[in-house]
């Protein structure tokens, strides 16, 4: 058995790990660390793990050295104790922003601040298997995703991998979220009074994430709309592009079915009929799927993209573990096999 | 015009009334306080009053002189206060549980404190109309009412009024309660992650209106349970108790008619068919209306009598307005007509 | 007193007409029919009506002479009807779509078959007070307005009155809406356990309403995509666009701020604290306010435009009795006073 | 590997029943009839099983032979073709209400029409591991469990079980309901805009799970409440009972975490603090445990015994898929070991 470890576990992504590890095959779950909650049982904090684990969370400053560990703090904190963790455990997998962009300059760009260790940005991998299952494989650091910049990667996925975007257009993304998002803090317009019913959109232009589908896909033009809708996990991303001319909806049949049949975890929903012809999230809690759709008009090259994911797995916890499968070179669905609920 | 001031108008019971007030034909508003938003625009709190009003909140300190003053404070805030503000208005509607109570020993027993000033508590009236309405009429200080309570005795006048109610049973009432009852500062379990979907009972036994509920009804052997639900505004309490014996349901229907036709906002729902068939919090949003409906089990005498209210409105606000009106000797309704919505 | 009849008020947008018009201070409602409900109380099936009228369904045969005769039937019936409703009433105002384009073609295209009444379509004033105000108030028939083409035209309203918009760039709106739009009927989908916690693009082009859009604005180059989201009331439309190069945020300010002050339910939403700082429906049930934000990229103009409103006021029934209002010559703002609430 | 087949797969119980077989270790699942989506992918219509199976809907009249049965049609199907089913299989498990009443008197009082294969209700086991675990072991049929019966009859089971109910008190049962009980089907009352956010009791007396209670712990004077509340999936019974003389919170506590360590699903959720302090369905949907709380009033023995339940899994097809495992001698958590989700 592996031993694991959480630093930070108190979180809805902290939380969500800890759910995953504790029913995963390979893994010896050894410490959950929290700073608020030292020497409580974890299920009085994750209600859903009653029953399953004894464990109780522990001060961080009793880490123990293990095979893998796991970093679910804040932004910023995983940078200036890096050279600590990584003197604990020869594979760390960081699922705050702080080991997401490759260039520093970037970092400080987005997140206002100069990053406190950027010469390990480059020793970390970007954790998403569909982009970079190779490189994730043979990694010893892996930075985690941000939820909503994997539904964007996703949807344009199928598009850059077949080069059937053109570049010369803007592309926008209309992203809907979920309130798990906003994390077990929150603010005062997290308060459910505040919070249900709401569409509201919380950030027209440059939301942090916009860094990480630059980065990873390459396009510069691209803006990201950020939308607060009434649901608890879940995204959606809406990208509207335009494919290069002369592309059919056959080209993109192909494309997308080529990213679902490399990819254990992508789907493609394109239905004439039923309830659910469409990707939907709410289906998705969860589970670790990502799943694709598109719509093109064919009389101007506008074509609308879309990916759902459940925040909490996809965007964060799930693909963590899954890039822990692909690290130890275990079967990458291994302990991600829940399917989903319907209705729910 | 009557010149009108809130104390305490950030939070949504305060927001409620300024709402009414604001729409209220006889009412000139004049100042609301709130400690942390001087100076900031009343819409910016509450933004469905934007381009409605250009007033600013007050500093509490700069109350003036009013012919109506309502409070809305945190309870425990109106009893230290009493005799300054009863010096800068001839009239006081307070929305806190301050003033509720008879019996300072009541007091004492559930809120666990001493109140500050007893002797103030014989002047005030409760102030629900269906039960005190020729009193309000006359009163100069009126406490609010617990919007819990309300939807409790409410849901057992036409009972008592009828005198068919069995007082040697227990009398159980299940409360069922959306999210704004928390408040506008809420707890943490009040995070729409967390407040979404539940199905929450915070309160098993001994929830504080219960008090309100034996001093107005007269029943000592009655217990109140409350469950949390997804839903913003509203209760329903349900409420069972026996009959005396040889009560039958056309009995019953005559006191439940007897109430409504008394009562400007109180209504009977008891239909055969249609999606809405008993009382429904849900249509009530924002409306004044107490809805009542009732099932008998004529085999043991079983009753099942319910009340929806919107807590904000009936519950709270909408009844301080309707003994504002009683007090003033305007029409009842005065200000109060929205009908509510459907579908919402 | 003006008599006013609606015909087909069992539906979602005959019901909110009729609780408006029953709160109207110069309307004398005389009848409403129904198919399916006639000599049933209009509350059976609107329950917030319960109290406020004893007005039973009326068979739609035996429809008699009044004022202003409003239709609220499904798509499809008042073209085939109009010459027998004007000889019944020298004003009409019809809420469902046979009215709205003024090119037959444009209606075969978006509609699919080919219109009945041809010859009327010019005699019919589009009927969103915002944008032709004095026409309105000279017609004896006006259409009624699709709810998500209102808000698409009023979010783009302010760009195309001071003429900023950049019209060689592809417009792309993105509408998220609540599930009163599926009307009183439904379909499998509507099922609340499908229905709830969606974020479900039903439609990515080729929406009908687009051809309001089109028509209105101006616009040719413009797609609308549709999202569900978990609410019952409300739609939010967020355009993107490109300005004219040298727009600034100050241009906009005072082209929105001119968009404000010319129309009484119109508001420029653009916080920089507090939970509501964009325009959000949530605020809006029951309201017939259309609330206008705006973020621009100054960097390469791209805007990112919105308007929020109830697709059952602003964008049906609240439109269709201002419209009443101008055309009776009484102040536009009779009987559409509601605030709405906060919170709900 | 077991082979197993579903009759009536495409509503919700049989959706979930065919989530849980697939993911089974131990079965091999064989057919899914349907006889409205025949030849359709089972995915089409339970979208959370997309790239899980390729099965597809097989019409009733071709039903093979297997190992173990599961018919989930609407109530009355199964006790018109119990012979045949049994033909075709040496187990069958029916989650239908055919089989749970021993008595085809009680049948016809409870449902309103004769039963048609009376000589068939004794040789079904009713479904409730938790209560006749040694004899469904043994059993060849088994019936399901009514999802509301169930969480009343687990809220009941250790004061029935350490005899600590007083009986000649009546019991009282407030049932909160999620909209998935409603079924694939629904009604107009099932429409989203008319579901979402009620407090709807829709049944005040007399609900026929009432008949499973009282046979199963032999209470006689109990009353059942149904109030639907906006979730969709799960269960809160919360009953009112009395307990015998000189019990105390000790004595209670025994029973619970009596009941909690003979059932490798039932928990006992009684916290002092957290948010979760209570048994909330919030948590637990798609787990199959079962969790248990209460209050104890000493002062008049008055007990508050709460049960929160996923209706779809330990109120229907996760119980019955834990029957098989215990008619197969597996271990009988498997294939239902998700732990469910927090947040959701």
């Amino acid at each position: 058995m592996t031993t694991v470890s959480i630093v930070g576990g108190s979180g809805y992504g902290g939380g969500e790990l800890l759910r995953l590890l504790l029913g995963h095959p390979q893994v010896n779950m050894k410490q959950v660390t929290s700073r608020s909650h030292v020497g409580e049982y974890v299920y009085q904090v994750h209600p859903n793990l009653r029953k399953r684990s004894q464990l109780k969370f522990s001060d961080p400053s009793q880490l123990e050295p293990v095979d893998v560990l796991f970093l679910a703090q804040p932004h910023g904190q995983a940078q200036q104790h890096i050279e600590h963790y990584s003197s604990l455990a020869p594979r760390i997998i960081d699922l705050s922003a702080d080991f997401r962009l490759r260039d520093a300059a970037d970092y400080e760009k987005w997140y206002g601040e100069k990053h406190s260790a950027p010469e390990w940005l480059s020793k970390f991998v970007y954790g998403l298997p569909e982009l970079h299952r190779e490189k994730i494989s043979k990694a010893s650091y892996i930075s985690g995703v941000g939820c909503n910049a994997t539904a964007c990667n996703l949807a344009l996925l199928p598009l850059i991998q077949a080069d059937l975007l053109d570049l010369s257009a803007r592309a926008i993304v209309e992203i809907k979220v979920g309130s798990s998002e906003g994390g077990a803090e929150g603010n005062s317009g997290s308060l459910h009074a505040e919070r249900a019913n709401v569409i509201r959109t919380f950030s027209a232009f440059g939301h942090r994430h916009t860094a990480e589908v630059i980065q990873e896909m390459g396009i510069k033009d691209i803006s990201l709309t950020m939308t607060a809708v009434d649901l608890v996990r879940g995204v959606l991303a809406t990208a509207h592009a335009r494919v290069k001319q002369g592309t059919a909806t056959k080209d993109l049949w192909k494309a997308y079915r080529a990213v679902a049949n490399e990819n254990p975890f992508v789907r493609v929903v394109k239905e004439q009929r039923g309830i659910y012809r469409v990707p939907e999230p709410k289906i998705l809690a969860g589970s670790n799927y990502a799943d694709l759709g598109f719509e093109l008009d064919e009389s101007n090259g506008h074509i609308v993209s879309m990916c759902a994911i459940d925040n909490l797995m996809k965007g964060a916890s799930g693909s963590a573990v899954q890039c822990m499968n692909l690290m130890m070179g275990w079967d990458e669905t291994l302990g991600l096999e829940f399917a989903g609920l319907h209705p729910i």
